[in-house]
């Protein structure tokens, strides 16, 4: 089977790339993934087919799709903070390119399977309802109308038997390894790995702002668990909140300590950023998520299991007292 | 203050101009209509400027968004059975065109103020359920869908401040006068109308099934009501589910023998037809509008108010017994 990853050379589609090839090894050599840059890691790895550029551009995207892949999964995207910053580059990348490839996939002769990588970030606005797949998204940001409006044409595409859509939306994803990104959400991984890596950093909100968090261990094998639903399993409605753990910025700065020692979050502080606060505090914390877990989506235990398995992938060696 | 009616030559639009210009005499001549086609008594009434082509198209409309309309009433659509039929077509203006609206105003130095017709169309489901603007959108045809991508991009627009927005989410509209068009709900007019022109019509689904109507009188009278409203009053949110009635087959059936005689409707006959049912019967017919009763829209008290108001403005001769 001919799979395309769009957007896997980011930090979730990297490691997709190298799970989905680990549990297939017969994929080996069909496995492309598109992206702006990769790591040496993955760009060295035989499995894998790597193509450099702009998935929106459709000199790049189209030509891959006459490979006739079976299996889509697109995560590619302008994070939120980069998206409300330049809105231009967020309409073109997760709207019009998310549209083109649509409507290239339409083109095929046949039905392909697209796992989509949507957001929690569709929902806003009354923090304290708990969120199904049947609460109105009201997003406050451009991104999370973006990632909102694709939801709606994956489900259209897949009435009509274009694609065979699955539209994962995500919590927010920690803890990320690298650098800080342009992501909106950026410090709920910071909070964790900078002190770990020895250096200072801060948080934008209050610490009991409560935040629906799954870990990268968990989004990889729920976007593998999706690619292996059947249609019929999902019914009409594509869209599935994964499941995740709702905690405050304080539990998991706590966790913290308690995975490894008392002093390491000395040098965490709060420093309030309004433009961060104006997004992220209208992310509803609470969901429902009784159809995902019936479908067999799986979130983590608790923040210390979160931390924990961080540590133990990443190699990370933790700081002395 | 100029005034660009886009869809202003179709059966609500043209109804719109024409009560616009009558409120506000002052206007005349700074209102333009784009339109495929006018009537005559538009195209001739020198208070209009009518342009005659496709709204989606940029080289017709960039140069009257260079007229600096401050009020753009967008209501070009491909109705709901055209746009399921001919997807390119709907994609091209109801979406991609809409798009380009939006992206157009939003280069404009000011910011112009855009009533958008919408649909509830883009709900779809359990039709059971009792309805508000907390209601997740889950069309089941591509129009629905793609009316509800319009709504986020018009709330993220206005959150941003590139258009200051209010969708209005139209209820079937009926008694439309003229012919059969190419909408799903056309019957709900022709049920009405034909009779009343003494010829023989039928209904798709059966006779029990309800739906949510408001007749032309009223929502041109919204139209001009969401206008006047300031930003603030509608807040963040700029949809709006209108008001309507809720109505079954057979009691609009028995309103216009109530209001005409009873064998008027002896050339009504049940013709059950798959393609319209699975579109129409998706919409649920039961909403709760106290968004839209507080904000001063109004609904038509009944069937037989919306059928005598249809025979005296249409200027209807009822045949005889």
């Amino acid at each position: 089977m001919n799979v395309l990853i769009i957007g896997g050379g980011g930090f979730i589609g990297s490691r997709l790339a190298t799970e989905w090839l680990r549990q297939h090894p017969e994929s080996k050599g069909k496995i492309t993934l598109v992206d702006q840059a990769f790591l040496d890691i993955i760009k060295n790895n035989p499995g894998f087919e790597c193509i450099a550029g702009d998935f929106s551009d459709p000199s790049l995207i189209d030509p891959l799709l006459e490979k006739k892949p079976e299996l889509i999964f697109h995560l590619a995207a302008v994070v939120s903070g980069e998206a409300e910053k330049n809105f231009d580059l967020g309409m073109r990348v997760n709207l019009y390119g998310s549209q083109h490839l649509l409507e290239k996939c339409r083109q095929l002769a046949y039905c392909p399977k697209v796992v989509f990588a949507s957001s929690c970030g569709i929902f806003g606005g009354d923090v304290n309802q708990v969120l199904t797949e049947e609460t109105a998204p009201k997003p406050k940001s451009s991104y999370g109308t973006q990632k909102a409006m694709v939801d709606l044409l994956m489900n259209d595409f897949s009435r009509r038997g274009f694609v065979d859509a699955r539209c994962l939306r995500l919590p927010t994803i920690t803890v990320r390894p690298g650098k800080p990104n342009a992501a909106t959400s950026s410090f709920l991984s910071s909070i964790i790995r900078e002190p770990l890596n020895g250096k200072a950093t801060s948080y934008p909100v209050a610490p009991s702002s409560p935040f629906w968090i799954l870990s990268p261990k968990q989004v990889v094998r729920n976007f593998i668990h999706a690619a292996k639903l059947s249609a019929k399993d999902i019914g009409d409605d594509r869209t599935i909140n994964l499941p995740g753990i709702t905690v405050s910025v304080q539990e998991m700065i706590d966790s913290l300590e308690k995975v490894t020692h008392k002093g390491i979050t000395d040098h965490i502080s709060y420093e309030p950023d309004a433009f961060l606060q104006s997004i992220v505090l209208t992310w509803p914390p609470n969901f429902d998520t009784k159809k995902a877990d019936a479908l067999g989506f799986t979130a983590d235990k608790n923040t210390t299991e979160i931390i924990t398995n961080y540590i133990q992938e990443e190699h990370i060696q933790v700081p002395e007292k």
